[in-house]
């Protein structure tokens, strides 16, 4: 196989990168991830666009705001790619996690072996009723709510991930953004007040429904 | 208040609308719904911008692909504006869900308003072992994932949402292609093959962490 050399640096961003574009992004890097366990070398914006349903002009478009990567007519290779976007995305470095109120969820990530390979780990699991909760948890210990501000060190505990009724989301996030925490993912179907000083993201079923039920409504014509 | 009349006309699309605009739509939905409760009767693109934090011409631009909404200068009426996005959604219809493998999603949907005011009703869920779930499920049945073909009706049970180790995921989305089920969403962090007859979508909480990093590292500079 051909080497050549793969140009990849990474430019100060000048304008806020979108949503969409940064979405993308974690698709390719998951693209190249399942490229590079089949010991794939090199990959084309088509091939990248063909395994995630983007068009190819949009990856190429996605990638340059973070610099120049690949070489006309040449392509991408799969392992620089891939470490450029683990750097982008911030995968390059661990990531400690607490789940709050997700005991069933947190078993689920324990063992998700795409959260480790990303560099996600499983600090914590916060219960109301810790003792009741009847999984494996390996290393992760399990405690009660009511100990949140006793146990979260924003030093190892980086993002929080609740999943709770709708209505203990908020003061769960008010606590939380006491506590110096970066980034806090609730699921739920709706939007909560969120501070300032923390990322918050929210995942929600009701949006993923509402794009199925527009693609079954769009294939049916 | 003033009254003006809103033109709310659907055009026949042309193109294929983008997955963006699709999940955009979905948000402005959310928005509206939450106006509607509020007894707000007249938005803008401005305020609908600003709840779900995205551009205003945004939004202009993702409802020009379903015809012309609102007027220049006065806005949308929120009722009329969540009336269309519903019939454009799919959401002006009921659509049966089922569960597999997800007894405690289950129970989290069952109770879940936003489901309910979106017209989706979860029908049943399957779990490996039925008998050990220990959730109230209310009407809604629970039955073994042996019993698939024989419980699922396709004239009523319109999707399906797999919560399964991603081992498992394959194999049933191959049983349920055979069901003449319409969509499956699945909840894991890799790819599966997809059949051509149903739409099959993925929710994947490794790419929503990717957002959340980014915009961590993005937010400290």
């Amino acid at each position: 196989m051909k080497k050549k050399k793969v140009k990849g640096t990474i430019k100060t961003k000048i304008d806020k990168v979108s949503d969409s574009t940064i979405r993308r992004l974690t698709l390719y890097h998951r693209s190249l991830k399942r490229m590079e366990k089949q010991n794939i070398e090199r990959t084309t914006s088509m091939e990248l666009a063909e395994s995630e349903g983007i068009h190819p002009a949009k990856i190429r478009k996605d990638l340059s705001y973070f610099g120049t990567f690949g070489c006309r007519g040449v392509g991408y290779e799969v392992s620089t790619l891939k470490r450029e976007l683990d750097h982008i995305l911030g995968f390059n470095k661990p990531w400690g996690l607490v789940i709050i109120g997700g005991g069933q969820l947190g078993e689920t990530l324990i063992k998700s072996q795409s959260l480790k390979e990303n560099n996600f780990i499983i600090n914590k699991i916060f219960e109301k009723k810790p003792d009741q909760l009847k999984i494996t948890t390996g290393q992760t210990g399990v405690f009660s709510i009511n100990q949140l501000e006793k146990k979260i060190d924003p030093l190892k505990d980086h993002i929080a991930i609740i999943a709770l009724p709708h209505r203990e989301i908020q003061p769960i996030i008010d606590r939380l953004s006491k506590l110096d925490i970066k980034g806090v993912l609730y699921i739920a179907s709706r939007a909560v007040n969120t501070p300032k000083n923390m990322v918050v993201m929210n995942q929600d079923l009701s949006l993923s429904l509402g794009m199925m039920t527009y693609k079954v409504l769009e294939k049916r014509g």
